[in-house]
């Protein structure tokens, strides 16, 4: 009668939300402050003052039909080439509007690119350990999914395991740098080895296998490191965006495609993302915070508290005996369990009321993500509780 | 190399969106107060005050971190409940807070719930006239779309026509009243027929066949006429709304799916909704909208004006001798043409600077649209443009 498949998706709760409906219970019987939820990576600090200051602004100036009217499909003008603009300011690139396509945030950004892409037979690649959507969406896609095992020693790239991957049928590789959840940032060199053996492959095969570079934690960096721009090592990346995470904007849904000018067949490609927004019903992305992102694109919420809560995490729990690949990026810890079993052990830190997500829930057993993205108070007072777990298991 | 569908359907431009860059080359040369564009459907009146209001006030006494932050996928609570209580209100329902879904749109609606419904092998069935989006997201969705001709008398229901297209793989019937483009509304008389048809041939195929509600323009309609609520007369409902219409944000992209607790199998049904939102990539639906539409979700812009513009368009055009079904609803008028080939038609209209949509792309050819959500005085400068190119035609 309807769906099977969507029934399943619909209402097989993720263990996220899962944690999150504990947390809930929980907190009802022993107080939200002390609950130690570090499960969800929604953003902690507000978005810059820019964001409401524009929004008042561009009510108080502009035309209100036209600022909640229809904008093209692919982006209202002014704001892509704003986004171009930003973009090249920080990569030294020269994009223009041409090359942008505004989405309704980044699971629109990569749910498009893979309809755009996608014929029967297809197979993706991507890295453990990753964010579980994608595997929904490849397989929505209509195409196949491999997963590359977890180099978990420095949560860069097996590239001997990502070489029995490729195949003749491989279309696309999807990464994303700085990683939910290792946190990890690719270096330049695993970069370029990519890069270089993705040539090789397409070379090889006939046909351009595709870099699709889920980037929303891009401005979420510490210690000076600078995510490198995909498309100046390797021609045939999509870059999918998002203003979720650095802007602090996640429940707005807005994000991009940079569909580079070195793609291969640049034209067709930009018109099959077209085609690809059409199908899935993404009409354009919300007019209001596309004005938003005009202005403020290029700013980004106070990420100091990242920083702060990683290094009291990343320095208390290795202290402690913990160990843990230590993040470039993101608001996430990824260290390793204390016992082989994640979700065993996770179950065991609930006990001290420690809410962590196993790594199983990212192909990537063995680990526990910490989502630092609280207040760091919150931080502080966790990691007693941490170390009495730690103790517990004998360190 | 990438999916050729895709490229096809974001490479070829619609009908509207070719006269759409007319007019804007044209408004070169002529002025743009002389070029009398009928040719998109965007409402031309603001939003109410309560939607700019709603939005400084959330931004001043509001946490801006949950302002913009994630929602849960099927939305906010607090909206949902808003919701439901205004479509309560109106129709004299009960609905919960739990029956609905919001959405990125009407867009979404419909593509989320062909999603949710459909198996391979499914079929859904059309009326001619209708927006030619839903063939595109049916097709996308893996079914085979079956069109109903017109009744161009009246623009109801050809139900000879429609039994003829029912069968075993009938999983759905999309409705659109108002309509776009004819304006009509379906009568009590229509809908209680339709519903007696689809209870027959469920009980015959063993199988629900549900009705897709697209409903963009339920509050937009004239002369008293109230758009009867469908759940109550056929219980296999879904109700597909939007807000940019009627409240004049299309821009933003915020609409829901209503799901009638007369569903049969309500809970798998809403949680296959949800899997459907999942896999399109939609994670929810715009949060400082969706805190809008809980404010104001209950008003709509100044619909008088498209009253006042259909009298004008619809008396001037009929006393000329253009041949026009009265629309109940909506802002658009389907005039008969004035020779048998629309295309040419609406061509030999665009040398006078009236730029009109041939009903070829509604499926019904013959007709042209006029969509007259434009300022009143445009109206009254084309009246005798109009009548010049009536005079044309021997008139």
């Amino acid at each position: 009668m309807i769906s099977q498949r969507m029934y399943e998706l619909g209402s097989k709760k993720s263990t996220i939300r899962e944690i999150f409906e504990y947390a809930k219970q929980r907190a009802a019987i022993v107080g939200s402050e002390n609950i130690f939820d570090f499960s969800i990576g929604n953003p902690s600090v507000p978005p810059p003052d820019c964001v409401n200051d524009s929004i008042r602004e561009i009510l108080a100036t502009e035309d209100s039909t036209q600022t909640h009217g229809y904008t093209t499909a692919h982006g209202d003008p002014i704001a892509r080439a704003a986004v171009a603009q930003f973009v090249n300011q920080k990569f030294g690139t020269d994009y223009t509007a041409d090359h942008f396509y505004i989405t309704v945030g980044a699971a629109a950004s990569i749910r498009i690119c893979l309809a755009a892409l996608t014929n029967p037979g297809d197979e993706y690649i991507i890295f453990a350990p990753f964010f579980p959507e994608y595997a929904v969406w490849v397989e929505d896609a209509g195409a196949k999914l491999n997963v590359v095992p977890a180099d978990t020693d420095s949560f860069q790239i097996d590239f001997a395991a990502l070489k029995q991957q490729i195949n003749a049928h491989t279309k696309g590789i999807i990464v994303n740098s700085p990683n939910n959840p290792s946190g990890a940032v690719y270096s330049l060199d695993t970069i370029k080895q990519l890069a270089q053996i993705l040539k090789e492959a397409s070379q090889e095969y006939g046909h351009p296998i595709f870099l699709i570079a889920d980037e929303p934690y891009r401005e979420i960096v510490y210690d000076g490191i600078q995510v490198p721009h995909l498309p100046l090592y390797y021609p045939n990346t999509l870059i999918c965006y998002s203003y979720s995470k650095a802007l602090s904007l996640p429940g707005e849904r807005i994000g991009y495609i940079l569909v580079p000018p070195s793609v291969l067949r640049f034209a067709d490609v930009y018109a099959a993302i077209c085609g690809g927004g059409r199908v899935l019903g993404y009409v354009n992305a919300p007019s209001l915070f596309q004005k938003v992102i005009a202005r403020c694109g290029d700013q980004t919420s106070d990420i100091s508290v990242y920083k702060k809560n990683r290094d009291l995490l990343y320095d208390g729990l290795t202290k402690m005996g913990y160990t843990c690949v230590k993040p470039g990026g993101t608001f996430y810890l990824f260290p390793r369990c204390l016992e082989a079993d994640a979700v065993y052990f996770c179950k065991k830190a609930q006990q001290y009321d420690l809410l962590l997500v196993p790594g199983d829930d990212f192909a990537c057993p063995g680990h526990f993500r910490i989502a630092y993205c609280v207040p760091t108070e919150r931080i502080e007072r966790a990691l007693p509780v941490f170390a009495r777990l730690a103790k517990d298991y004998g360190l």
